[in-house]
């Protein structure tokens, strides 16, 4: 396979490599193979950036989101740098902690919330993100893959909910997003107040990923290519449709019904309809404006 | 099997057939199997008129909804009608329209509304419909079937939701009621995204169907026993555990715990449950009032 | 396997037996199995002071909650008591009854909220509670159990949503938590309406329960494993967790994760989070201070 | 004045008098003076007939409501009529009832649906209703005007939310609606209460209503010109600025601008924003097409 | 006027006075005139269970309560009391404190929960309650009139959300309620973020209370005459209306307006109503049943 | 009174004029009199970086916002400019637009969101924020002034919702916040369904303002008392305080309670009760850490 080549306007990114392997498809990997793509500040930071901008690419439909190298999709936080700066620091917290604990509260606050918002842009992002995991997927792994509309994952996976192992409950969306991505509550409290490992078969039986494929490699090339799939479709309808499902988690059907009516009735004012009505009828691929 | 005998009082309807194959027990099928059952904009009116007469019709307990013929439950909208007439229609939308955005989304966000609402009515039908699903069923199958309360197919069922497909976002209830349907939200976001088929097994293993039968026939009798079942239990407990279950969708569990209480407060004071405690004791089958 | 001992202060309680197999591990059996495990009114009223000890009991990290003997976790309500006293006793209520409809409603709203308030004391509780299933396992052990965190089953089990059976919706909390509980609307309606008994592998399938085991020994001594493994974490961390995926359930994603930072803004203030690296670099175990 | 002509296609209706006092302007008037416009089942289902037309009504852009005759908007439900018949009617409820109580509450909940239903249709309706209150204006004439978006009235006005006078609190939406129509929670609970009268004055200082006026005439007048000004206003903008307003009641501040952002991305789409922008410049009135 | 005697029942109170002025009415004076009505802890725990005990008592339907003596209805919390223990003693908190802060945290969330649930009774009460203010009224006063239904006040009253001015954010209740008391939310944020006082007339003309009286004497006299006024009342129809009343506060109209229908569908089926209409015809005073 | 100098750090800003009246305050000035303060889109923009700057800013405890000049706070969107450029110009929108509907409606649905964003920056801001509105206050005014915690006016003031009157609903969060900040909704629809224009003793007597001073200075003077006085409390305890209101109004009585318990159990943990109330006893001023 030739190397895709990088997306224009992606690559002043430093942990985040962006190509385009496909017309309409962005592909996002974390880049810090090395360190088993462990995040630290600066990345998450950057991590907003990039989905930010691809939101609004009107090049872009459809977005697949992997972690470079073998070994890991991520390995969560990177806990030598999170020791040496920022609010889980040794010198920053616990019993030892010179400033008052209300002026620390709100430190923490704001880190939290900061934090919070950079993984939710991947959330928030207009183009539907498929998440590839493999390897090593804990952590921050499973706060960032919460935020993507699927999840396909390797053999190999290994995942866990590890927070509650360093002594703390899991708080950039994990938490917040695991219940409603599952079916079953027993299952989402075992792993989550246990920190145990699960793998592929298991995800899959839970509904957490949609698809297990025999290596990264095939994950990736599944995501691609329905990816390209989507990317193919109206993009009027696929990001409406990204669009109202988010609302839906999180509002009750009438409210949904509402939303949706008043969407819509924007949306269907589009040349995609006859356009794509007339390519069924045509029996030809349409082709469809940007947005 | 003989043939059930037409309902009292549901003679009129064009588009539906509906009988009575067992006591307390109505049989709704949608009735137009030589353009497989596809809908247009009198057939969801009547819909709604179907059902709610159902709901208040103090001889029917418990309802079964089907397609008829062998090859569909429902091919969905009815694209060739929707061409001519209506809101998707050549000549009343897109970029040639006359009239201005604003206008126009008015007439489209009523025409929504309405549309939305025929389709409810089988969710608001205060008695337990079962859907049973065969054959051809996108589209608006999901819809309705989402509606229903329990869901059965048969193994040759080819599920789709196909908005995407036509260039705009499900817009009659599938964003809003699958996601709350199903546990796996990877799952949904994949087959609302992408528009592609799913099958019986499928269909099973995420929850949107509860049983896979052999065939229709198999399906409608399994749905028909079911009913029956239902039939013969108290309508007070059955109505009432429909309403606070749909309750339950949209509201926290607080919420639904006081809902519940004020509701059995009334619901508690029939004769249903000294009966039906008394024919246990007994060993025999209750006899319950209308309701 | 040698008795475990009484938990020192729960010795007064009558109709559950605590005890402490493990440190900071409670077990509470409800303690009335030649009745099946049968519960009247006293029972529940006690079910609440159990656990609003344990809630704030600092010695205690985590519950196993089970049924004694080998029949049954419980049978549920103890009808022939419930039809001697109480709202649904026959001298008490129905067409018979000599108060008013309001007057009666207004008895059996609190009688309702009473009920509802003691069985929610399970999922009040603090400390996450692991419930392992046996034998008959219906009615008021499906509200019981969806206030538990963590569901375990043995293979003897049969599971029942019992109360449409005598003529009643189930106003304990069934219908409030199990659609939260499972993916599935369609199997929860089925089983609901229906009142029909499920097994442990349609349990699983459905992931009501998280595990099933051979037989109630083995799935006890998994959750006393699963408690003791939890008990050895942070309880910060547990506690939080606990509290967090509660509040997730019955709140958007955007309010959780405002909810989340503010308790983390205090949580991670705690000296288990470098207690637990630090013991994570050192490869042995942490020892975390009571809470 | 001259009479005012009837509304074309109103002719029909047997309750209510709706004629067009002004170009886009309806005036709809209970019309029973004889009795106090008391109302009973025929009138309040006409009711919702009549705002249902109205809604839709192109040639509509504002509606007056008041009361024919001098001596009341409405004396609320006609007491007589429903002794006689419906649900409150003394064959029909309290200890002597024959059917059981939950039978007896299902129809009486329907009842009451249907009739919020009805009442409601005043809040549906897509254009401003402003509501004048004259004369005796108790129990229905509450709900009813709280359904209304502006509420003027007369000085010799005398309003009461009546229900618990004859034993019930009050359920066809004052009270639903009355504590998000006035600031202070602690004069609703004082009227609600106690049934007490109060006048134009006290009205006025609690905000249900924005202007008293000398007489019934004197607020007609007033209440027909600020309709017509309303009416001289895009439809788009002033429909749009309904809906909004009613959605802000019911939901969180960040729902509300979310659904403001979509549906004015449609609404901006017209011709109006133009036609507006350029008369201010000409300093002449602007004329919007038909919405 | 005569000493009214003390209600049967509630002699072994001992922070609580409870006295019974007139059929069904009940009188709760706050007793620690000396220490002008400061809290301390066992005093909010009898105020719930002196509330809790008259919200089921069927002697009582209305509640006014009040400060005794001259001086104020409460000065609050006493802050001597506080610094000695509890919480916010100086042992207890602060940068010195000895436990991390997350174990703080734990103990004062706990703390703090049963704080607010005690004042909550009020609110809970099911039956009216009219609060009567006088003198120093501050900090927790705010936090217990919320909770009441109606609040009237003598012109000698001294109002203040005193909390910012001891360094915290008032926690029991203020924040909560008082912005959906009254109608100004710029008023709101004012007195909350100055904690400066505010006297009668100001109270009364944001709303918070209905009505200022010469002296204590005469709100007294005006709240005891009200709740004579109530009692004479439906309890069927009074508690019905504060139930949806509290509900309508924390809910949407739609649902709302499903609560009350239920919840009349049961209230209706009283002998209250057709006693209220009868007394009505014959112009006497009707008898209702105890609740 | 010399003139307060730039507050370090905010001298970059082009459109406004950020000062340090008093210790801990800040001034911030809409800063284009000769245009009457009008806005365009880099002025938003900006408005929202020195509000963000300011919530964070540990030397800044209390924001006044006011306009430049004698004539107005703001006469709201620049109307010229926005006929030039963005979704309101005349070549961008109306029947007239090239692209479809859809498209249109993505670009003007991503403005929207924008737009409000920058102005909820000044509700964000974690320092209560006082509002001095004088001269022509209208369209973005009441925008912007909707965000404020505390609103003050001079006499002279001219407020209207001026959307109607250019063809528009107001978008920018007048109809989500208004009917929030008021009590009376028959005024808030008056006011914003016919775009009329409201004086300053109208906005007190509803309590859109809290308090009417005679000229501009007068209220400016005021408003900077208040915020000096504002800042010489806990930092802790008014940021506390200040989001709790802003959580109460979009939430009900029991998730604030929640929520405010979890706030506080960190909030308590600060020097600044001890130090509160130490100066309290002490009749000294108390001096707090920055925040």
């Amino acid at each position: 396979m030739a190397q895709p080549q990088r997306l224009a306007g992606y690559a002043g990114y430093q942990y985040f490599l962006v190509t385009s392997p496909a017309a309409f498809v962005a592909h996002v990997e974390i880049n810090r193979p090395d360190k088993l793509n462990a995040f630290f500040e600066a990345m998450w930071l950057e991590l907003r950036q990039v989905f930010q901008q691809l939101s609004s690419d009107p090049d872009v439909r459809a977005v697949v989101l992997s972690g470079a190298g073998d070994r890991a999709f991520t390995a969560g936080l990177d806990v030598k740098a999170a020791n040496e700066t920022g609010p889980l620091s040794s010198t920053n917290k616990g019993a030892g902690a010179a400033a008052d604990g209300a002026r620390n509260a709100a430190k923490l606050r704001r880190h939290i919330a900061e934090f919070q918002d950079c993984i939710s842009a991947v959330e928030r992002c207009e183009k539907p993100v498929i998440c590839v995991l493999h390897g090593i997927s804990i952590g921050l792994a499973i706060d960032i893959s919460c935020c993507a509309d699927i999840r396909l994952c390797s053999k190999d996976v290994v995942f866990a909910v590890k927070e509650v192992d360093i002594g703390l409950a899991a708080d950039i969306g994990t938490l917040a997003r695991l219940p409603k991505a599952v079916g079953s509550a027993s299952w989402v409290k075992d792993v989550c107040l246990t920190a145990r490992n699960f793998d592929a078969a298991e995800a899959l039986s839970v509904g957490f990923v949609s698809k297990v494929h025999e290596s990264k490699a095939a994950a990736l090339a599944a995501a691609l290519e329905t990816a390209g799939f989507i990317a193919s479709k109206s993009p009027v309808a696929v990001q409406g449709t990204k669009e109202l499902l988010n609302h839906s988690r999180d509002h009750t059907v009438a409210d949904n019904l509402r939303y949706t009516g008043v969407w819509n009735a924007a949306a269907l004012q589009t040349s995609d309809v006859p356009a794509a009505l007339m390519s069924g009828i045509q029996k030809r691929k349409p082709t469809f404006e940007k947005l």
